[in-house]
């Protein structure tokens, strides 16, 4: 395969690692701590990972590390959406494995979780992974939404990890992978199977966020990549005029990609679902402050802006989620009898009975291409798909109606032209930045040593993220120490917290207080494409989140 | 303003350029060829601009130029869409006069020809200039799209060359602006007024180009952010598995920009107008062609694939051509009687009895959304808004219909998810690449060359571009020399020819000759973010287009 010259220069690209997994790795010790209490519902908690349950943290230490250079079979499963860096954790723990021992393996299970389950692996080579340094996309094994949940599932799990011998297997993903590696940990030692069970922190929407997990790898490539777009297109904004640019940007529950990219290029408007919840707004609350920026820009002659647009919002909205709540309710129950109305008059007509008032008023309300996407796509559960839903666009006309209002009532006098854009799969397979090259090398690194020091139940940490790359610390945190108690489908789970927006943190209250002014004046700053190489300010800087939560 | 950490490593950016220029102007001297005749009509154009047809080409020779140090006073205009390294454009321009003399001034015209026909200006100072070296976008003094057009136009123009006491204007825009040059060139000598007129070749569009234009500026930038984009999503597409993205680009009439796009990143299928045109395809046969590379790759279990379309594809469809013209003739002579028309179904009845048989077929196939949006989005002269249309999701609505016919056929076996993107908006002000940045001060400077010399009804013309930087020829070539007659609006007009994809030129070749594979197979390849710094092969290359077509 003939690749690109960025391609090729990036193979030459070694990633940076905490100092103490840059040495002789025979001297990387581990040092524990006191035993840890879940994040909340500990009784519950300990009672279902009896076996697994409040581990120490495990510190690095210089000191002698016997077991170190033993032959190992590991396995690696890439789980959920892409995040930039999932090539170089691999990598990362290649790399460790080869340099503990060279007879070490590294298979990596194919399409995700059901290649575990199904036994479908490759196993790695020097030049599979060379292949693969420092690039983006998971294409090297390929990812997969599979969940590990039913008894089948877990023993099948157990099948593959005795067929193959594993000592181990590291479990690349989100809060909900993560949540599945816990319980695989405590099934494996329920049943007497010495395979140790090892996370890694993937997610672009960085909610996998705690004390010990800085950030979760991808998220700052991810958020560089919009940021650059949405610059780009400021940028334009501000030369042509005469367009209001309404970005809807991926992120399906938490909004920090969004604010993250707020606080990169300071758009007019930064809607951040997790204050439009806490504020109770409406929908006509989120338009009032849209069109609040557009009239006062009008009134100095501007006629142009942008405004930034979670692509969860709706689902925070509380009468939103009332209405969507509703829906799916009378999907579930009565779903066959709305599939058979054919028009969408007579699906209005049904819901007007079956709706409460304030739904019904609502629903009513929206541009009719919007209640029509409501009912239209939905998932296999039945489930109103909210990413399917034009958020944007239905901010745009509603915002376009009520300066209609506006003008009429000459409270306004500008001109209104408005372009909507959705971007997400932009940046999920993106080149890793330098940092989250040199991150997710460094926790895929460390998933190794704690792999050969006989961890099981620990989610590889590396923190300290806003110093150079030698003074990170590595380290393993236990998983149940992440998790607590959720209502899922009814019925409580134990599940790893998700870490939305805290409206009491720095990077929130920054946006705060600029927002008023970037709303009425032009304060746009362009953060351009993300760079490799040249000036160590502009390719090495972690994200402004992170550096704002640990300042 | 607080400004990003690129945008302030990018100020310190020299940009290159040609040896001849990079030494001292005292010896830039020009050297003339033999007079010149236009594209084609060569006896209408020179009927129609006695004063200013077929001039010859100038050279730069070493030598004594006596007039390049006499204090100057320059207007410069940005006309139409943005594209990066307009600033740049500026920043040469102003260095070379200020290298002329100190005393010299440069006017920036604000918000495009309408700058200089009501007179607003602001006078450039270095501290301005500075601020806006190696950026993108048209901020520096904006845009805009009026033509110099009417009788009245033209006078107002040269009252503010008077009162401005121009020496020259310089004109920084398409094939449009470059005509319109050539036209205040001739206004400007037949009123005996002694103010220059310069061109320079500007457009991410890339059909301003022939033999001594190689290159308009701004198509390197924007061709290579798309393809960053593409390329992500590429990547994505094959980790995941799962998606059919289908992205339009940009790009009114020519497919430069998603010819180089394709060449760049090789996409399973990658759409061209021209050769649609040439070939006189269908709306049918496009789709099949799509289908095509669908099916293939679902006999080899693939389900995901990437399509390029461009923006204006559907212009180059015959018969879409004929409904267009068709609808906007109706438009022209019936316009209310539509409009008083409030439903859909009325609008199609009356459309019914008026339309060719050919175009009401074709208008009746269309998916209704596509349908009503050609009857509703219409520009301020009534005509069908083609950038409206989303071609892409026309596209994907009729591939679903044909995928479906041939599964229930047995021919297909696969699954068929897609994704619609459009980018534009991401690429036209961004940070201008290397290449960009280098052209882009080099136009400028050498405008300057051509002023101080005393030339007018130029453009400024750097050539060999494939070659490092220092070994570009900088010119000047007669407006003229790039003129014929074309019909617009039902009369012949004199205008710069616009340059279409050559389906004899070696990029088309090129992608013809590995469109049958790249269909079929996975041969994507990931350009990733521009680069401004590190190795010379990722940060100073040209576009594949160029390359080829100077190999």
């Amino acid at each position: 395969m003939e690749t690109s010259a960025l391609q090729n220069a990036r193979y030459k690209y070694q990633p940076k690692l905490p100092a103490i997994l840059s040495h002789s790795i025979e001297e990387v010790a581990l040092s524990f701590g006191e035993p840890t209490a879940s994040a909340a519902d500990s009784e519950a908690l300990a009672e279902m990972f009896k076996l697994s349950y409040g581990k120490p943290i495990a510190s690095f230490v210089k000191g002698k590390n016997e077991k170190i250079k033993r032959p190992l079979t590991v396995g690696v499963i890439l789980s959920g959406g892409q995040a930039p860096g999932g090539h170089n954790v691999i990598a990362g723990l290649y790399d460790g494995l080869k340099k503990g021992n060279a007879n070490s393996a590294l298979l990596g299970f194919l399409g995700g979780p059901s290649g575990l389950l199904e036994d479908r692996a490759v196993e790695f080579t020097g030049a599979i992974i060379d292949e693969y340094r420092n690039t983006g996309g998971f294409d090297i094994i390929g990812s997969g939404r599979t969940k590990i949940e039913t008894p089948e599932q877990f023993a099948a799990a157990l099948t593959t990890a005795k067929k193959r011998k594993l000592d181990a297997v590291v479990i690349i993903g989100g809060d909900d992978s993560n949540t599945n590696a816990a319980l695989l940990t405590e099934y494996f030692a329920a049943n007497n199977l010495e395979t140790q069970v090892i996370g890694c922190p993937k997610t672009i929407d960085g909610d996998l966020k705690n004390e010990y997990i800085e950030a979760s790898f991808g998220f700052d490539t991810a958020a560089k990549t919009y940021s650059e777009l949405i610059g780009n297109i400021e940028r334009d904004a501000a030369s042509a005029g005469k367009y209001w640019h309404f970005i809807k940007l991926m992120g399906r529950s938490a909004s920090h990609i969004t604010l993250e990219c707020g606080l990169q290029t300071r758009p007019n408007v930064c809607l951040i679902s997790e204050e439009v919840e806490a504020k109770n707004s409406s929908m006509t609350q989120i338009v009032e402050q849209i069109c609040s920026s557009v009239v006062k820009r009008a009134e100095n002659k501007i006629n142009f802006g942008v405004v930034l647009i979670p692509e969860g919002l709706i689902e925070f909205v509380p009468e939103m989620k009332k209405l969507i709540k509703e829906l799916n309710d009378l999907m579930a129950d009565y779903g066959d009898e709305l599939t058979e109305k054919t028009s969408f008059v007579d699906q209005i007509n049904w819901l007007d009975n079956r709706l409460s008032g304030e739904a019904n008023a609502l629903f009513k309300s929206l541009p009719s291409e919007i209640a029509q996407q409501l009912l239209a796509d939905r998932d296999p559960h039945g489930n109103v798909q909210v990413s399917r839903i034009d958020t944007e666009k239905l901010l745009i006309g509603m915002a376009e109606k009520k300066l209609k209002e506006l003008k009429n009532s000459g409270a306004y006098k500008g001109k209104f032209s408005a372009l909507a854009h959705f971007f997400g799969y932009e940046g999920r397979s993106a080149f890793p930045s330098n940092f989250d090259a040199d991150y997710c090398y460094s926790l895929g690194f460390t998933a190794f040593v704690l792999i050969a020091s006989g961890l099981t139940g620990y989610i590889s940490s590396v923190r300290n993220l806003t110093a150079p790359a030698e003074k990170w610390i590595p380290g393993g945190i236990p998983l149940t120490m992440m998790m607590n108690m959720e209502r899922r489908h009814g019925s409580p789970k134990p599940v790893i917290k998700k870490a939305l927006v805290e409206l009491e943190g720095k990077p929130f209250k920054t946006l705060a207080e600029n927002r008023e002014k970037w709303a009425a004046d032009t304060c746009y700053q362009f953060p351009g494409a993300i760079q490799y190489y040249g000036p160590s300010d502009v390719c090495d800087q972690p994200t402004k989140t992170l550096i704002l939560e640990h300042s």
